[in-house]
């Protein structure tokens, strides 16, 4: 049978990572270090020779293994968490992903290497390791105290984060350059995929897995659930996105399901047995003779990341409004990196943009800083009280003063409803507009296609592409008179609330009904602006515009009631699966 | 990416499979058979073609699929459901697998199919399938029934000898003949090994499994179980056995460990997820042309399965003692063919003995009989009822009285106590003479190479002989003398509970004493004898021999209690392990 050599394989694999996770759970160090020493040990540069025979098999598996570590980490994501995610997790995130950036892309340089290896350096050196830190807080008993918390907030933030960094550094490592324009065209390409998929995904998906589970068959919603994300992939595959995005993305779709608690239960072992694969392939790869060679960029990469994390987490988190030492015990929780980074190492070589040497590195940089991690959390609290006493009274004062600021200008009592009921009117309109970019993007991308199909009915091209032009328009005037109606209830809301009498004196109701006036006729002609430039591609004549533009006008008045139930129901839908999700 | 396509591979698998299995268990259909038709749909011989583009990373993971059914029917296995099982499973057992490879060869014969196809087919029929009768039983709602119990009696001990039909199928496929002796001797090596496998993997496995679940980490257990897993696989494979078997007996052996419940809770959607590309890879293989050129022997064969098998398995349900109904409900129930039958097909493909068309054939067939089972479980009773009012008076009341005979037969009260307490006896008897003969067959296996390393210690080869039998003997003594003492023990058993004072009469206490005195005798010789016989291989000359002998013997003497006290620790080790996994 042509599998034995493969099952030789798994059997060496899985034997020696059981063997020496076990020594590294019984010397309280992680797993996944483990599982990386396991594949050095019976790699290729380690004596005893070619235990693996089938590295390509191994090697597509370990891809299945990014797949399920990146399609957990989206099932342990969720909205609901990001949404409650505080402004520290945000600026300290922010911080961290900018400085770390720069940094690694410096000390690149300074070393040497080529644009593309120090870019990805940066991008490898930013986002911290969600397992690390996991294991090691729940090793020091402390994932229930308030920093660990704040650190499980800026993971969130930086999750979605790295997602973005994922699909960056694919469009620019294809189009081999780094220009603003672009980044921007792919970040906002980006936001609207991740938008309307989340939208349509949450909408879809959690209503097909309370389908399947009505059969009460783990094996069939185990299968419906692997069909989904491995189609899903395929789909932001074939967008020219990572597979890695598709996965995050999919996996933090099913999180809204109710059977999230089951899905999770049944995808551990799965995720198990590939991350396991894919962390001892990353041991296969350690050539020591490379390390030996990189020694110095390790030592110094390494003290970067510890440095430059504690400093930035630190600092970002001063800045939301922490004090001194629950700030320097979020910095140094969070100064490690880990499986992200292996994903884009791999990414670099998967696209052939970086150096060999690079992966080692990074597996080199990110053993030495898990194993510090432990320790640096538990001396955060001696050090800040040295500081304590070392910084002069003024600065400490200083300090205190901007704390004191923060929390006076926070909103609070009926501003801060306000603040946060005009978040989520501005989320809707966001969420709904992105839908309605969404449509006339799919139109303009399947127009000519559309076209051929059409060609048997209506010959002038004119007519297809106002066909095509009015069918978008027609799909999006439930969004559009939604996000209308959003920004109107807003600007009521601005002009009774916002225009304080005692602001605007006896003026205050003739404001009040400008603001109330003024807004949604302002919201009115940006929409159309926006529609105008969304149909350039598949803009019709101008008498064509014209006649459409008056049957959408007509269609919208006579429908109006229609639309927006059509529109309250879907968005009833969509809250529904976000809220309700544990009604047990 | 080299992995998009196999991506692609797994995400078209998934999906279809999940649509079709939906829709099958919305007719109330087995998953299995939707497995295999949306193999069928995405496969080469049915449009759209082309969907799965890397068939042999798909086979490769079909091949794991194959050793998780097999690992996990282990799991539901165990030695205790085995000692429990009655009289009647192993008579219908036996009855169907004999009669089903004897028609299935014949079938084959008179289709003018060759031997090897002819022999394969015969055990392709021969084991009737687990997953559809649970399925189906679950289904109507009778798994608790009486006759659903005898059925999955006869089930386990199917799979037991099925075990042994692909060990003896895979020794046949090698040598290309059919001959008693060779038979014989695979049967005996074949139970040797399980045997010495069983004893020795319950003393360690559950062990070292406690050890890992003592760190709770599910990660850790999981891939230490895959480890064992594939590990044991690979050893089997070297002894030139199938992969099939050594799945089966680690899991066996695991289903003895205090952690079962997690160990299944964590391999199952590993097992889903594998099975689930194991049947949709049978699906892929099935050509519509090969089906309707075959039509007629599927036909053929697909009635022989149902007929052959509810008059075997009845038959042998009768001779049992179970009454009319039971026994048609048995044979109703058991009519179909499987997983089993495809594993023994896929082995045919793999030794390259059997020819293309035999398993779409299987294939088929198993899907003929699967669709008819459900129907025929609920005919039984209406077709009892019916043979009841046909058969003939004086023929029904020949199978009454047989019925009667057979309980009156039955050891009752003392004697059935008796019986029990020899059957156990006996038992352990034969285990510890099991691992005596492994002892040596392991010396002699390794004896050369155990001569290499004496050489600088022993020049005469002689004396490394010597050495090396000596040494097995050492090995073997607390088995020896474990096993005679069990049949002392036996003898005066027998002597005190069989000579009946008031069948011997006058000359009891001397009948007893000649049985007490001659059992212990006779068993010494022939242990003395078998030893002899083991030896064969690795004897030395007369006068070492001797030597040995007699340190052997006054070893024994001096160490006497020390040696009886080292197998009690083990044995008690075996039977904690066995009797006390439940201890919550």
């Amino acid at each position: 049978m042509h599998a034995i050599s493969f099952i030789q394989d798994l059997a060496v694999i899985m034997l020696v990572a059981g063997i020496v996770t076990i020594l590294f759970h019984r010397f309280k160090q992680p797993v996944v270090l483990g599982y990386i020493v396991a594949g050095f040990i019976i790699g290729p540069h380690t004596p005893p020779f070619g235990l693996i025979h089938d590295e390509q098999t191994i090697k597509t598996l370990a891809e299945l293994g990014v797949i399920f570590l990146m399609f957990c980490l989206g099932l342990e994501f969720s909205l609901r968490k990001l949404f409650k995610v505080g402004a520290t997790a945000f600026i300290a995130a922010f911080l961290e992903i900018v400085l770390m950036i720069w940094l690694g892309f410096e000390i690149g340089r300074y070393f040497g290497w080529s644009t593309m290896d120090s870019l990805f350096l940066g991008a490898i050196l930013a986002i911290s390791s969600t397992t690390i830190i996991v294991k090691a807080l729940g090793d020091l008993k402390m994932k229930n105290e308030r920093f660990a918390q704040l650190i499980f907030g800026v993971l969130i933030v930086e999750d979605i984060l790295g997602i973005g960094i994922i699909a960056l550094l694919s469009g620019i490592a294809l189009s081999g350059s780094v220009e603003a324009g672009e980044v921007f065209a792919t970040v906002g390409k980006l936001s609207l995929f991740m938008v309307v998929a989340l939208v349509i995904g949450i909408l879809l998906v959690p209503r097909l897995l309370a389908y399947v589970a009505k059969f009460e068959s783990n094996e069939m919603l185990l299968v419906t659930v692997l069909g989904l994300c491995f189609g899903f992939c395929l789909l932001v595959v074939k967008l020219e996105y990572s597979m890695v995005l598709g996965a995050f993305l999919i996996g933090a779709i099913m999180a809204e399901s109710r059977q999230l608690a089951q899905i999770e239960r049944l995808v551990e072992p799965v995720r198990d047995l590939f991350s396991a694969i894919f962390f001892v392939a990353i041991g296969l790869m350690i050539d020591p003779a490379v390390l030996v060679e990189y020694a110095w960029p390790i030592v110094v990469i390494t003290l970067a990341v510890v440095v430059g994390k504690v400093v930035s987490c630190s600092i970002g988190s001063v800045i939301a409004g922490n004090d001194g030492r629950t700030s320097l015990r979020v910095g140094m929780g969070l100064s490690q990196i880990g499986e992200f980074s292996f994903i884009i190492a791999a990414l670099g070589i998967s696209l052939q943009v970086t150096s060999d040497f690079l992966y080692p590195v990074a597996v080199a940089v990110s053993v030495l800083t898990t194993l510090s991690t432990p320790y640096l959390i538990r001396v955060a609290d001696p050090l800040s009280n040295k500081l304590a006493a070392v910084v002069p009274l003024p600065v400490a004062r200083v300090f205190g003063m901007y704390g004191e600021w923060l929390r006076s200008i926070q909103p609070q009592g009926e501003s801060a409803v306000l603040a946060a009921m005009i978040r989520r009117i501005l989320l809707q309109v966001g969420v709904n507009l992105a839908l309605v970019v969404a449509i006339f993007f799919v139109s303009a991308f399947f127009a000519d296609r559309l076209a051929l199909y059409l060609v048997d009915w209506v010959q002038a091209e004119n007519m297809q592409k106002g066909l095509i032009w009015g069918a978008a328009l027609l799909l999006s005037l439930p969004f559009l008179i939604a996000a209308y109606r959003k920004l109107k209830a807003l600007s009521m809301l601005l002009a009774e609330m916002g225009v304080k009498a005692e602001m605007a004196g006896r003026h205050t109701a003739r404001v009040r009904k400008v603001v109330a006036e003024l807004i949604p006729a302002l919201s009115l002609v940006v929409i159309l602006l926006l529609l105008m430039a969304l149909s350039a591609s598949i803009l019709p004549t101008l008498e064509l515009l014209l006649l459409i533009a008056l049957l959408a006008a007509g269609i919208s008045a006579l429908l109006w009631r229609w639309l927006i139930r059509v529109h309250t129901r879907m968005q009833i839908a969509l809250l529904e699966t976000l809220e309700q999700r544990d009604p047990h």
